[in-house]
This record gives C-alpha cells, structure tokens and sequence, in this order.
C-alpha cells in the first residue's frame, strides 16, 4: 500500500500529537503545542482534521492501537492461560517502564481521568478501550477455566477489575514519584495474584 | 475562636474551589468557573489569593484534610491492625460512593495525573499526602506485626502500595464507566487480602 502525502501528513499529525495529549492531558493541549510537535501550522493541522476534538479522538485511537498492538505479539502463541495472564500484566509494566509505548503514562488512564467531567466523545472512548482491555481478560479466564487450568469459584469480572484497577493504580504512584517501585510492586503482587488462581491439578 | 470576615471569606473560597478543582482539574478549571461558584468577583477572590496556584494548593490541602478527618474519625479506638486496615479500605471506598468526601472523586488521584506534567506545586503536595497515606498504612502493618497479629513475612511497604494503586485504580474505572461495580469488587478483593496477611494463631 503506498500511502499519499495527505495520508502520510495526516498519520504524522496523529502520531506527534498522540504523545503530546498523553503528557499534558486534553484540556491543557494548546494548539501551539501541536503546531510545535508536528511542526505544522495551524491550517497544516486543520486541513486533517475539523477539530482539536477530532484530532483528541484520532489521537487516543492510535496510542491504544499500539498498546494493543503489544498485547497481540506477546500473546501471539502462547495457550495456558495462566501464562496468558502473566504475559498481559509483565506487557503492561514493560509498556509503562522498560520500553515505554508512550511518553507520559498509561493513555487509557490519562484520558479517564482527564475527560471524567468534561470531553464526552474522548470519554466514550476510553470506555470502548477499557470494555476491550476487560474483554480479553475475562475471556482469558474463562478459557482457563474450560481447560480445568483456573478454578471455577474464580470471577473473570473480579480478576479482570483487580489485575487493571492494581496496575493503574500503580501507575498513577509511580507517575507522581518519577519512580518505577510502585509499578514493581505491583508486578510483583499481581503475579502471585495470578498464579493463586490456578487450579491444583 | 471567632473567625474574621476575611477568614470566613478565605475559608468559603478554599471550600468551593475544592469541588471546582477536583471535578474539572487545575488546568481546565477558569476564573469564570471560579467566580461562579464562589459567588465572588476576580478581585474579591484575589484579595485573598495571589494566584490560582495558590488557590489550588489551599484547595488540596483542604480536600486532604476532609479525607484525613474521615480516617482519624473511623479509626478512633480501634487496636486490631487487621481491623484497621479494614477499616482504612472501608472509608476509603465509603469516601468515594456512598457519603462523598467531595464531587468529582479522590483529590489525590485527581492531582496526581493533572499534574503529572505540569503543576510542580501540586505534585509536590500531592507527594506529600501520598507519602502520608502509605506511612499510615505502613505503620498498621509493623503494629500489627509487632503484636503478632500480621505476618512476619509481610512488607509494609508493599501492602501500602497494592491497598492504595488496587483502591485509586477502581475509581478511575469507576469514575470512567459511571457506576461503582468495580470499586466494589476491589473492596470486595482487598479486604480478602488483608484477611491473608493475618497470622494464624
């Protein structure tokens, strides 16, 4: 596929302006901010998009695309679901502290907690990406549990809220100290928390 | 103690802010926005505030102070450590959906990702409470392994974190979908994890 220059403009404006909504948030992005990170001027931008609305939406699409893209390659093969399990909380960590996806954080987080009160469609999209995130893990669970692998009494709901809910909480201690122990911790926790699920066989 | 105008003025101001600031954040939050729920004009705001950080900070030192105060009230005359670490997860989560401390969810979450990039007075308040949470938790544990109560093998450090990343994590899920199931599930699942840390005697 060879793209055109106004696709390659528009994925280049998507992809600067990802990171830089990530770091400040929605309502803090200023348009010279984007102007700046993409090095375009203002009708550069407006050209792609009819909004910075439109340009936000585009924007989280993408970051959680490449988170996604993630999971799916560390996945790809992998069949006890226990270790599936393992694999999604040692990709998040890694995706937050060793090879970061995305300068600033986690961008389904940021952008709960940004639009919480405020962007209605930004918001809307955060849910779609949490009721996927939820999704692939419940899923995972129940495989386990038609395996014989995890046991039966366990909840996929409550496994999935505890795994996000402990590493996005993690996340947010260790963005406001700069410093990777809380996310460790955590790692730490959620991996004994996973194997307690297992059934013995 | 008899407050002064100026004082119950200043005091009025912090406590209407508080909720402006912890439903929009720092930087979405306006002078309009302000003025509106003061009741009160820039200068009669200004009188008591040289900025809007400053105003922020006392804002988040109030919210603080309100949370802490649910803490210290729930606490009184309780000795157990495990029933102190119940009780901390209890009014944590009573704090956000059943009587809440404030609109808008928990101040500390709040601050931490607004300002993650951004406001460095902020951060480093909202540091401090953090540092403040983890310490009191941290110190239920050793009391309780003092007393022979918690496990020996436990790290305190380790039990502040997943309490506090497991509890901030469910109300961004909250906060995004609406509706407490997921803060309920973690209660559900912290106050069996604290029942593991006990020592069987």
């Amino acid at each position: 596929m060879v793209l055109s220059k106004a696709q390659l403009t528009r994925s280049h404006i998507i992809h600067k302006s990802a990171e830089v909504f990530n770091q400040f948030g929605y309502a803090r992005t200023s348009l010279a901010d984007l102007m700046q990170a993409t090095g375009l001027k203002k009708g550069g931008i407006y050209n792609h998009f009819a909004s910075k609305d439109e340009l936000a939406i585009a924007a989280f699409d993408y970051s959680v695309g490449l988170v996604q893209q993630r999971y799916a390659e560390a996945l790809r093969g992998q069949r006890l679901a226990i270790e599936r399990l393992r694999i999604v909380v040692d990709t998040f960590c890694s995706g937050i502290a060793d090879e970061p996806v995305m300068k600033g954080g986690c961008p389904l987080m940021n952008t709960a907690v940004d639009s919480d009160d405020a962007h209605e469609g930004l918001k809307h999209r955060a849910q779609a990406a949490m009721d996927k995130w939820r999704t692939m893990l419940q899923k995972i669970v129940l495989y386990g549990q038609n395996r014989g692998e995890i046991l039966a009494v366990v909840d996929p709901e409550s496994v999935a809220t505890i795994v996000i809910a402990t590493l996005e909480g993690a996340v947010m201690m260790s963005g406001l100290y700069g410093d990777r122990t809380h996310l460790d911790l955590a790692h730490r926790h959620l991996i004994q928390y996973i194997d307690s699920l297992q059934a013995t066989s």
